[in-house]
């Protein structure tokens, strides 16, 4: 097993990221300028600068943007980098990401995203005596940036071929991302899923628009065809995805709420089957399993079921052996990219080689 | 003003109007056969297959495909016909307007749509135990038909400049469409709204996305770059939208509701100021005013209300007055077709002229 020294990891990784996350503020706040300058909207409707506003709110509250970073540093990968091209994939890769964000908010019903209200509870605060327009309108503001996700390509000026080639990787990215959503209701409908099927969920949910959807565009900004790598982008996507699911899991019930941004009982009061709640179960005694039982069955369960459900948790060390676990999957994505030292760029192969290990470390 | 007589004309636009819709049910058919076989989902899944099913579903059930025939003809009128990418185009055309009315029925909390029940409904009923799961579904199978009008362009191996224009009235004609649902939810929140406001809000809501589009579309699968006639297929769309939307309007307050497939009370329930509410207001007595106030602030006006509404819009010739407006909508539509005479192909010219009557006529 491929193992890294983070120690000297850090700094670098720090100053590569920030790097890339600086230009992408700018590129950002730019755009949206433009963009509400330019709406085609009619004259009277004033809930439509509300509606871009919202979403340029959320889209610039990102915080690390590791997506971005994963594009840069693949275009850096082979070495030609067409810099504006660069920008509008980031612009796409955010919008899309924003759009799935609002979205994911409403089908969970969650007032807190990025350290902030969600879309659809800024909304909420908007109009407290019309929930179904507040509905309605983050709903529209989530389409919206759907299409404005697509549209920074299609306008973009960029060559033909690539201009399709980012959309096609942009589209199925989306259609993935919908379909691990969906499975990841389904998951909760049919008792303890299998590590096979978690997997699969982080894959579809977050692994493709996250992971695989920014290293090919990245490739294509540079010339390559990410199709001639797609096996090793695809393990690489999958494993940093099934290990960055875990992270998100595992903070979702150990975490600080106040350093997640979002609050630490959602999963287990809404009763899914989290890869942190799967390992809870797997590993608590009969009478412990008897009570998550009851607990995860509930329509809502209470802030003291919570924090049972978190200390028997912890009295099974399901805390140690999931950081174990997602450190594994990290693992196996840093020694997947090792196997792309020679052919491609050392400092981004050394990049990717070290990113799924720092971003656990520096999440927990 | 120019007048069609539409006794010669009713037998001709049958015809033709069921030939596209019987070409276009068989290309719908295939494509989701075809969709459904080779969609990458998780294996374990029985919930993705259920979702492409009822957006399937759905979007069979469509009509007369007023859309689809808009395309067709607006094809014919520029003479080369390319009928592979008018399928295409036909294809994306009636995905987006699925996305549309799965997102609507959402937003409208509406549980007909096409006689039959909503996509948000038919989960409902899957899951009566959990709205919230059917909500997220839905609005998840809302996005999956979205993603899939884009793909289905991008996938339909046509000329790269053809697939981008394509695209780009497709984005345009979405965008579109979402500030005008916007701008719809916004109407109701400024007392009584102009009939500038309510037309700006059919143009951008239906005008778009109907009509629009598919013209803009019909036109480039025949070689024809659209914005060489931008003006006057923005004067067609936006007549023959305002007209339609007033139909639609004059229907849910008059119509019959085993007709329409949708309850005709719902405007009045939810106090949306329409084109036939507005008019009642604006035609009612001092005292009819003061009740129809009441009315429409309520949360949710009463069945003896609605049909109070019904009878004071019916008292002031509300019904007779709003036919004479959409007909005189859809005869400036007729007109602005009849200056395409000479330049365009006649047999279609004559289409685009008697359409917009006919439809009113025949939704009446």
């Amino acid at each position: 097993m491929h193992t890294v020294n983070l120690d000297l990891a850090t700094e670098e990784m720090q100053q590569r990221i920030s790097g890339h996350q600086v230009r992408f503020e700018t590129v950002f706040q730019d755009y949206f300028r433009s963009l509400i300058e330019t709406f085609d909207a009619p004259e009277l409707s004033r809930f439509t600068p509300r509606c871009l506003r919202l979403v340029e709110e959320l889209s610039l509250r990102g915080g690390k943007r590791q997506r971005v970073a994963f594009l840069h540093e693949a275009a850096n990968l082979a070495g030609t980098r067409d810099m504006d091209a660069e920008d509008v994939a980031a612009l796409s890769i955010e919008l899309l990401q924003t759009h799935l964000l609002i979205h994911d908010d409403i089908i969970d019903d969650a007032p807190l995203r990025r350290g902030g209200p969600s879309t659809f509870y800024e909304y909420r605060a908007d109009f407290p005596e019309h929930p179904q327009h507040a509905l309605g309108l983050a709903l529209l503001a989530g389409d919206l940036a759907a299409f404005l996700a697509i549209r920074v390509i299609l306008d973009s000026g960029l060559a033909a071929e690539l201009v399709w080639a980012m959309l096609s990787a942009q589209v199925t990215a989306g259609i993935g991302t919908f379909t691990g959503q969906i499975f990841d209701l389904e998951r909760d409908f049919n008792g303890l899923p299998s590590m096979d099927l978690l997997h699969s969920v982080s894959d579809y949910k977050a692994g493709r628009s996250s992971a695989l959807a920014p290293l090919q565009l990245g490739l294509l900004t540079a010339g390559e065809d990410p199709a001639d790598h797609d096996a090793t982008l695809r393990r690489y996507a999958w494993a940093f995805g099934v290990s960055g699911q875990m992270c998100d899991d595992y903070l979702s019930l150990f975490g600080d709420g106040a350093v997640t941004g979002k609050p630490t009982s959602a999963d287990v009061v809404d009763g899914r089957f989290t890869y942190a709640i799967r390992k809870t179960v797997v590993s608590a005694s009969n009478a412990e399993k008897a009570f998550l039982e009851v607990v995860l069955a509930k329509e809502e369960a209470s802030e003291v079921d919570v924090d049972t459900v978190r200390e028997i948790a912890l009295t099974n060390k399901v805390d140690r052996l999931l950081r174990d676990e997602m450190h594994r999957y990290a693992e196996m994505a840093s020694t997947e990219a090792a196997t792309w030292r020679g052919q491609w760029n050392e400092e981004s192969v050394r990049f990717f080689e070290l990113v799924p290990v720092w971003g656990v470390e520096r999440a927990l």
